[in-house]
């Protein structure tokens, strides 16, 4: 199988304890976790025994050897990423509200992971490129939106385009040069994870009907819809199949997208039934929220293979 | 009486729970600390009841609200602290291994601090500042380089120049550049605070008697020489004192030094007999070794005052 590349940021989580914490007095924090939402994503693929690699920059230092070893250790090739002198590891702090919202603060786009170039694009061979995923929340800057073109440009037309826009249609209202290229990528992917608010941003559309029969004229053949709470369904021009969420303790829902994503893709490439793709997806994203850290709930292959036997 | 103004970083200090903690996997920490050690300084300073102004700059976030508040409730005027949109305010993670060393990784010249330029000080009312003080610590990059260089080109002739090199030999040995700005910092100082290692580097001297008689010909009217666990002494061409440490339980030495600097400083600006300042400074790093936190152990000019009291 041919490998699959995601470029974006990996960076550190550091957690507050409690619930409802401030970030405006001292208080306790659990970390660093390794995260970032195409590091988590590409663990998990990599957990799916498909050849993965992330291109990215860390600092040289502990954290940065921290996600390395994670990454690896999961299966990940790291060769890609390279280790910044000048700058540290991405660091983002999360706490949790109530109300389920979460606040961050977070140093990215002027950390280590932030200083991607399209110089750095000399290191990719293409031609072992089988999949390329875009993770829209890695667009963080300019020069990230330039090195997404120039990829999208240079792969062979062959190679399959899986996309999860991750990013709030707010965002994308206020920024056209980011809502545009969205629109590109969206119109070049095989395979895209999102929410029913994107897939309407993004096709324009008034109805989920409407909007998923412009993906399929677009050429997307696979539309995962992840509906939070309600579960996920999947939609191809002929098929459908939802899913309700696996019953688990909602321990820590960061990274549990991109668990559920990396799952998905895995599977797909393996070309198991899409019924068993989404389930596969299904089983990850439950493991990702009832574990604390972003990356921590990604799962086996062999432990997704036991979930999907009949009567799990 | 005219204010005292530094120039430099405004950060939060996230501490390591445990002694030799590893950065390379989860664990407890606490924090966000309002940190930085010009900010450290400047806060001593004004609690010494001495007109104080730092200029920097915090992202539009919680840790720099944290921070800025903490400035102005200990008096300290933060007009000159831009919110800075794009940046996130400063962060050092540090940890202490159990041989006394600290371990840090830190977002500072990548930070909201670190965009402090030439341009910034436009603010600046030079007629209003009757003191200077320079961190050394805070010239971490090219520009802040040219920032101190252009105050001390625009600064009125009878403006009083303090000085704390705070910067490893072997980092000016490796940067000649820097090394020349710390000898014109030198040159210019009424007042420096420094270690003996760095004393004999600036003045490329053999012994201390040697070093003191070549900071008095360049002007210097008083050395204030740091030496950790043995106290602090104080050489004027014709005056000498010494004092050991206060007996304390040491729990944080991060900010000490700045903190007896400012206690120093704000002492000396009274006009207080110089034995009394050195007496002043030993208190306040007294204070700010006994608390977690390396802006906590700043302390009230009242309580300076009743540790210099006889029989104390």
């Amino acid at each position: 199988m041919k490998k699959a590349v995601v470029i974006g940021e990996i960076l550190v989580e550091i957690m507050a304890d409690r619930t409802d914490q401030s970030f405006l007095e001292a208080g306790s924090f659990q970390g660093p976790y390794p995260s970032g939402a195409p590091a988590i994503f590409i663990d998990q693929l990599a957990k799916m025994k498909v050849p993965s690699a992330i291109l990215s920059g860390v600092g040289e230092d502990d954290f940065g050897t921290l996600c390395l070893n994670r990454l690896k250790e999961d299966g990940v090739d790291t060769s890609l990423v390279k280790r910044v002198r000048e700058k540290a590891t991405g660091v983002a702090f999360v706490r949790y509200n109530s109300d389920g919202s979460r606040n961050f603060i977070y140093h990215i786009d002027n950390a280590a992971c932030g200083t991607t170039t399209r110089a750095d694009l000399a290191s990719l061979n293409y031609e072992s490129i089988g999949t390329f995923h875009i993770m829209g929340s890695s667009i963080f800057n300019r020069e990230m939106y330039e090195v997404h073109r120039q990829v999208l440009r240079d792969l062979p037309k062959e190679c399959t385009i899986s996309f999860d826009p991750n990013v709030r249609p707010e965002i994308l209202q206020k920024d056209p040069l980011l809502s545009e290229l969205m629109q590109e990528f969206f119109g070049r992917s095989a395979l895209v994870f999102i929410t029913e608010e994107e897939l309407e941003f993004l096709t324009s559309a008034d109805s989920l009907k409407e909007s998923l029969e412009i993906c399929f004229d677009k050429g997307i053949e696979t539309v995962v819809l992840k509906r939070g709470e309600e579960g996920a369904s999947l939609y191809t021009r002929d098929k459908e199949f939802h899913q309700p969420p696996l019953k688990v303790e909602a321990v820590d829902p960061t990274g549990a997208g991109d668990t559920f994503a990396g799952a998905f893709l895995g599977a797909w490439l393996k070309e198991w039934p899409l019924e068993n793709c989404l389930k596969a997806a299904n089983a990850a994203g439950a493991s990702a929220v009832s574990k604390r850290g972003p990356m921590e709930g990604t799962i086996s292959l062999d432990k997704i293979e036991e979930a999907l036997r009949p009567g799990f």
